[in-house]
This record gives structure tokens, sequence and C-alpha cells, in this order.
């Protein structure tokens, strides 16, 4: 991994190249020259007394001749814990949305083709109009063997945040909930839209949680249809396809993940998956280390330790043509905002023609056959 | 797209980024600091006198005490057409093959933990020991609509270079062979190891080659498992899965893929294939621009034309843990060899459990109902 105090690639680029190799390394790294949205004064002013890094870019889309542009706008919180991890599981969320729910203020500029907030979007956070956002949980992202304490390490998702997400925002959620006896991971999507379930746990919480049962559904909101990937089921590009297949436009992955273990994976695996299921992927990770009073081990043979790596924040959005935003930093929090046209979905579906040119029916049969325990391999030998 | 005329991302930070940010950025950029391999004076002499580029990079593997390293080199041969895209078909592959068949010495260094060559190793092209070599085919990438004087667009496989690569090499081939009636794109593995079908033609293609009914086989050589992904079947990640579920170690993407189209994607696709499957990819794009006598359009509204766009090079090789080579430039020949242990396959998946954790039997099940014409997707309504 980088050091955890290189703030981000992409700063370091704007800083040290000439402006021509920029622009085209630019091009290389990000798919294109993304075009950032002009951020109020007001804005910035609050992200930096705050101390949050704010961006916003645009992903436009062509005009159609029978359908307007489809322009939402979704909002990613990266965030490191604002208490210690092992703070009251009820104390955690308040001082994130108390400090910085009041004073996010978006991007001013309705874009050119834009002739009016999204259907739907009266109601945002935080207190704007038309913003998704989207976080990693605060709970079950506890490192196996972590004891708070007299404290579980698990932590349910909090009821007063619950409440308030709500009661003002349409989230995107990701997070583990643990009920009587066990619990699942699950993903909800939209303010009562409903959930899905985790198709795999990550590692730490495996012996907590069972994967979830509810398959891969989408969720048909007023900003479209969203679906929510979580943590390390970004590994699995079968997941992202069968939320797309299920006609998800925008599948948001909230993480927690460190750096010695993903860095190398984190800016390939969302993108990937926006480029192959021809729709947006919003890759969210958290930063900073978290300390736990008490030693754990992580099964690797290395020495008992007291926080589980370096998170490593980079942000992202994926567009369908493969364009990515730059990331967010590896050391700050902050508020990475882009106004996505969802035509671009179609657009690029229109091109490329992965749905048409997938072949389903052989991959169903030959994925059932290896799913069985007496499959072989099918070796061609000299 | 990046210009056609700038060479080269990586070197772009080389020469502009402090030593310790370049640390950092290829970190990120790469998943890690790559092992460079010394190549002996000879081997670069050559490489300057025939102007080619020439680099060599190392993915080692923890020793593991029941297994030895399992070392094999793959040689990607990335090149421009040496004649005219509409000279015969008979003639394009001699003045390649003659030019750099006699004078590609390897890297000198065994790496410290290797013992010997590779098992089987005794017959290399170009004329040195234990390596693979995969290149973009001659045939089967004319833009639809081509045509060439008289000569058909299509170029069946030439005899003669079947002929020389079946007596000098193991090689991985990606080509698309037309028989009568038809054909069906193809890829062979190893000397006489046997043939698969390419999953999808590219598009240009399309209404000359079916697709391929022959699965997704793996070719067991002595140099391990190999697995040949034509062109645009990396565009579809169930492609990768299922040549991996079938025990390939090294997948080959012989592709032929211009910048405006695919730039964006290119960087993405086979790395994010590597990681998800616990493999090494080998992605092979060729160069430069061919010209054609006659115009022709490409469907999208834009003028005729007589290129089919600029190939951008930048070829490269993928670990499994998410390490990459730099590529090879945007703009010259080049032979990119990689040292792989292919213990590193197992012992990547030892630590990430793609395999454990992606649930077959439940995405077979999804897909099996998404393959047919009356499913209803899986949409959850406020």
């Amino acid at each position: 991994m980088a050091s955890p105090e290189f703030p981000s690639l992409e700063r370091s680029l704007e800083e040290h190249l000439p402006p021509d190799e920029l622009r085209n390394v630019r091009r290389i790294l990000l798919g294109g020259e993304p075009r950032k949205l002009s951020l109020p004064a007001e804005a910035l002013a609050a992200a930096s007394e705050l101390d949050f890094e704010l961006a916003a870019f645009g992903f436009e889309a062509a005009e159609e001749q029978l359908r307007p542009a489809r322009l939402v706008r979704v909002g990613l919180v990266q965030n490191r814990l604002p208490l210690p991890p092992c703070a009251p599981v009820a104390e955690q969320p308040c001082p994130l949305l108390s400090a910085r729910g009041r004073s996010c203020p978006g991007p001013s500029s309705p874009s050119p083709r834009r002739t009016g907030p999204p259907p739907g979007c009266a109601k945002g956070w935080p207190g704007r109009t038309g913003w998704w956002w989207c976080r990693p949980s605060w709970s079950g992202t506890r490192p196996t063997g972590t004891s708070c304490g007299t404290r579980p390490w698990w932590c349910p998702a909090p009821a007063p945040s619950w409440a308030r997400a709500a009661r003002t925002t349409c989230p995107a959620w990701g997070t583990s909930t643990r009920r009587a006896g066990g619990g699942r991971g699950e993903g909800r999507g939209g303010a009562g839209a409903g959930r899905g379930g985790a198709q795999r746990p990550p590692f730490p919480q495996a012996t907590y949680y069972m994967e979830g049962t509810l398959g891969h559904p989408v969720f048909q909101t007023p900003f479209g249809r969203i679906a929510v990937n979580i943590c390390y089921g970004r590994h699995h590009p079968l997941n992202w396809l069968l939320y797309s297949l299920n006609g998800a436009e925008i599948i948001f992955n909230p993480s927690a993940t460190v750096g010695a273990l993903s860095e190398a994976l984190w800016p390939i695996e969302a993108r990937n998956a926006a480029i192959a299921n021809h729709c947006f992927t919003c890759a969210i990770n958290r930063v900073g280390v978290e300390r736990f009073p008490r030693e754990f081990t992580s099964g690797d043979g290395k020495p008992a330790h007291r926080d589980f790596g370096y998170f490593y924040g980079s942000s992202y959005v994926s567009a369908p043509d493969g364009r990515r935003t730059p990331g967010l930093s590896r050391t700050r929090d902050g508020l990475l905002v882009a106004e996505l046209d969802l035509n671009l979905c179609r657009q690029t579906g229109d091109i490329w023609n992965f749905k048409m040119t997938g072949r389903l029916g052989m991959y169903a049969e030959e994925l059932t056959a290896a799913a069985q325990p007496d499959y072989r391999p099918h070796i061609v030998k000299e």
C-alpha cells in the first residue's frame, strides 16, 4: 500500500505534471476529463471550516430524441469514526450527523440540460435537494476477536441514525443488522423501499452473520433504480451482474477496507462493474485508523495488534462508459458529489451491448455444472 | 482517449514525479512496486537495433512447505502490422517473425528461488527457453465493410505462421479461423493442446463468425494451465470466471482495440479478472494505425474513414493479488516478459477465498432465471 500519510494520487499528479501531460495521464487514468461542477462559496467555506474535502463532478450523456435527461446527484460521504470505535453505539452517529448535517450545500449550477430538480428530491440530506448519500456503516465492521471492554464488538444499526435518515433523506445503506440468534448483512435502498441480503458478509463477520437469502433485489425509487452491494460483495463480479440484470442503474458499494489488504483492488473492482454492466457504481470507503483497547489477531501469523490497519478512503464514482471521478483523499473526511445522467446507462449499452453479447444461457449451464460437488473441470490435455 | 503520440503513462510519471511521490503513486497504480528483471546487454542492444521496447518484471510468491516455486515466463508481443493491412495474407507474418525471431534474448538472471528452467521449456520462441508468447491475431480484426481491393477483408489464419509456431513454440493463440460456410473465433493453448471457441466474436466479425460452442476449456500444458479469452471476451466477467473454474492459472487476452472506443476500459478489465479469479491475466493489444485503400463506415454517424482508429498498445500482465506490470508503450512495438510464480494463484486464494465465498449455486439459479424470455427482474418498489 502507499504510505498512510500520502494524501492523493490525483493531487500528486496535478502538482508535478506539465499541463499537457497531465491531460493525457488523466485521460488514461480516469477515462476522460471529468466535468467539474462549480461549488458555491458557501459550500467551500463550510468544507474549510469543518475540515472536510468537497468535490463535485458531472457525467453527461447525449441528448436523446424520446427521453429527457435523467439527472440525479449522489453524495458519497467518506468519514473516519467521529468517536473511538468502542464508544457507545448510540453515540456514534450523532457527532457526524450533527457536525456535517447542517452545512453541506451542494453545487450551485444546474447543468445546461437540467430543467429542474429531479423528481422526488424535495427532501434532501443534508438539507438540500436531490442528493443520495451513502456511507460506510458504523456497525458490522469490527475485526474478529476485538472486544471493547464489556461491550460486544458487533453494533446493531443504531436506531437514532436510522430514524434520522428515514426522516431526512433517501439513503442507500449497507449495514449488518444483528437479530436474535444471529443476523444477516443487509442493504437498504431508498427510504422504505426495502432491503436485500448481503451476498457474503465480510470475513471478520463470517462467524456472526449468515449469507443473505434475499437474492439481488433492486430498489425502484423516485431517483432511479438502485442497489446496494455491501462491502465484500464487490469482489464477486456476479453480484454486480445480477443487480444489473434486475435493472440497477446505480449500485452503491459501502465498504470499510484497509490498505495492505485491498488497495491494489480498490480502483479496479467497482469500476469494472460499471463497465461490465452499463451502470453507475459508487465505491465508498472510510479513512483513518481505529484503535481498540484490547489486542486482537488477524489469523495471519503477525503479532497481535490494536488496530485493523489504515482505512485509505479514496471513494469514487464510476460511469458505465468507463470514466470515473478522481478519488476523495486517502487521509481526510470528504463528500464527493456526482451528477449522473442515467440515460448514459442505456446509451453505453447501445454501443457495447454487453447485455446482448453476454451468453447468459451458456453461463447458467456452466455455472450450474460447476456448482455440483462432482464437477469435473473442462481441461484439455496434450 | 489520450493523444496517439502520447507514449506512456508510466514514463510520464517517472519523468516528473519526485522519487517518494513516484513510489506512492506506483503503489496505488500498480498495486505495488513490480520487481524488474535484469536484462542482458545483448537483449537491450537487440531491442535498440530492431527498435522495439523490451521490459521484464517478476511476480514472486511466498515459499511453500510442500510445493517448490512454479516459475514460468510469459512473453507478450505487441506489434504493429509489419505490412499494410491489405498486403497478401501469406506475406504478413514473415517480416515480423524473421526480423524479431532471431534476436530477442530473455532476462539473464534466474531468480533467487529458481533452480532451473521450468519443465518442458526446451523449445522456445524466439529461439530461447521457456517463453510463452501471445500476440494479437493478424486475422479476423478488420472492420466491417472494409474491402482491400479485390481481396476479402477476412484473413484466414495463414498456414505459414501456424506451421512455424507449431514447430518452434508453445504459443497461446487467439484468432478467427474461417471455414467453409463461415467460421468461429478460436483460441489455441499450447502446441497441440487443443482449441476453444470464442465466447463472442468481436463486433466487426459478428456477421462473419458465429459464437463458439466449445465452452470454456483450459489447456493443461507443461507450463501450467492456460486459457485464451479472445478479444471482446474480456468484457464479460463470466468468461474469465468460467475459465478460472476450469482451473486456468494464466488467461491470455489477445486483443485489437482502439483508443476512443476502449482505452478507459483497458487497464481495468483484465486486471479485475486476475483479482476476481486468483489467476494471472495477460492483456495484449497492438499499436499504430492501419490504413485501408477504400473508405468504410463504423455505423456511428461519423464520416467514412480509411482507418479503424488508433491501436494504443499498453499491453500488460496482472497478478492474482492485484499487482500489475507497467504497460508497454502506446506507440511502439514491444516485448513484455513476465516471470510468474504460479503458486501465487493458490496463495492469493487462501487469503481472499473468492472461490469459496462466491455463491455459485445462487448465481446459477438466478442466471438461469434471468436467461428466460419471461424473466421478471427482482425490483422492489416503494
